[in-house]
């Protein structure tokens, strides 16, 4: 799994217990799923169209810098399944593991739309070519 | 199920295709959840500890009104179980549905603490008695 | 008056004091005032246009539970006037109280409209109909 | 009236319907009533304790630049009574206009403090001093 | 130089470390810079094109209350450049210096526009030609 | 340079001309070398000190995702020094670049503390001694 995205818990991500709020860390999940997906798909029109189960093992405080990890787990013809992981920066504890959320390209009407992609490919690449 | 909070949705909660950021919808969810077991379980130490799967069945666009109803699935020892869905307010539209949402009651050190609920109560009698 | 609205107060929502910023009920409440004149009126372009007397009559602080009251005070040809009321969801304590918010319907170009409803209607009926 | 601070309505300012969300207008106007009297009555501690009524006069729309003036209308004891108004910067058109607001001044215990203060103070004689 | 927006700093507003957080200094910075230049040129097109370096002279703590003063050093063809400093409101120590701000007035396309403006203008006397 | 952290440029980072905010940029920027720091520096109590001319070379829009990268310049004795570029990830088109951002390491009082560090490390090797 690669982990580009780090984030540095401050005030405002805090629920009022003072540990990092679920909803945030799910909002930040939620767009690194949809970035990397439009990404890999090179259709800015994806959306989440399912997310596994979710399990909190651990949770983060004002301070922590976490990161998100994504990885891919197949290829479908109009969607892309991924699993993502966020841990703490500095410790490598899992903060949070979910196993596959289910990314669906779309064409203008809303309808899924075959991506024709079948395995990663890195942007440098793409710009090579 | 209860329907209790109403959020209207605004440019700021859009994702970038203009319809509503599926992370923003999530972070409701988890707020919601968090609330009602606070007020359930008497403690203000509830988290959240697992989420079931999510199936996004339907969208929202901006100006639309949505709803966030809960259910108690089940009173555990130091957890409660609840259920969650948001609709469209105007149509009734399913947008997502979440069969179990795990919230644990914590004591001071973080440790699952028992809450000695069975059953849900309305503040209006506790106040009463 | 019924109360639907919940809001969990987080860091976020906080005065340099450390409660609850009077800017943010504001806020909430405008925001709870407009989707539930939108609901009854069914017309999206319902705006605020007037608030009478606020009296801040006791205040909020971290991890506090807040709900929202809102009531049909009278429907005008193109207005609907509501009272609104915010209280801590578990001491039942009176945060705020407004007894007068006018809302307007619009048509098009911005000109009150005649929304024809002249009582609370339920969007479960309408949509039995 | 003396006007300072200035806004540039953005889109996460606008409510479903693209024009200012009013709930973010209150939200700037109390922000403003906050820190005029914190710098007059020179206690951290002041909080806003009435608002008299509001009536919106016009609206505004994205990429508006608008200006918030504070005037003092009477000096209480412990109190400090101001009156608001928003206008928009390039037509001078007002937005909203608010007859009192009345800040509190308080002491650590929550209690009204008398301020000692009568008349409008400048900073920079303060520090002249 | 003259000093017109004020902003109190909120829990929100902070880094981890407790005092505010750097970026939402800029921030602040760069939307003055726009809406000054944007009254003066009459061009809501207008955009930051190059700011120099910046020194962070002290902090601010929550609660504070800071004012951020703007000058005009240069009127150019199309651009405009503005010197800026923020500063505490209450002790009036510098927190933050920029010595230019360069903001470039754009045509419909994107391009540079010459703005015919050579020196400061009030907008009450634009009102009353 | 490496580029780790990823932002999809949502409705809510636009000015109200419909391009990426800077003042939003700058925030983005500004978490990223202070996290960054933090990281390499093992002190959660690192802040900026300087940031050197920032030159906006091109715009971003919404939907648009951006990468954020940060090379060390130099390690000095209290301080980091950092090259930031921020560009499109998808085109690699630059959008700013900032030569360099001091940062420093500060001790419980807010003084300039010895960092003893003198190159790169990656978290993986700590945390493997």
């Amino acid at each position: 799994m690669r982990f580009h995205t780090r984030k540095w818990v401050k005030p405002e991500d805090l629920n009022p217990n003072g540990t990092l709020f679920g909803g945030r860390l799910l909002e930040w999940i939620d767009e690194e799923a949809a970035l990397y997906s439009i990404i890999q798909l090179e259709n800015p029109k994806t959306v989440t169209k399912f997310i596994s189960e979710i399990d909190f093992q651990s949770s983060a405080k004002q301070g922590d810098i976490i990161e998100i990890g994504i990885e891919v787990i197949k290829f479908g013809t109009a969607s892309l399944t991924l699993k993502c992981e966020v841990r703490n920066k500095m410790t490598r504890k899992t903060i949070i593991m979910v196993d596959r959320i289910v990314m669906v390209s779309l064409d203008e009407d809303g309808n899924a739309k075959p991506h024709g992609k079948t395995e990663i490919e890195f942007v440098k690449n793409r710009l090579k070519e």
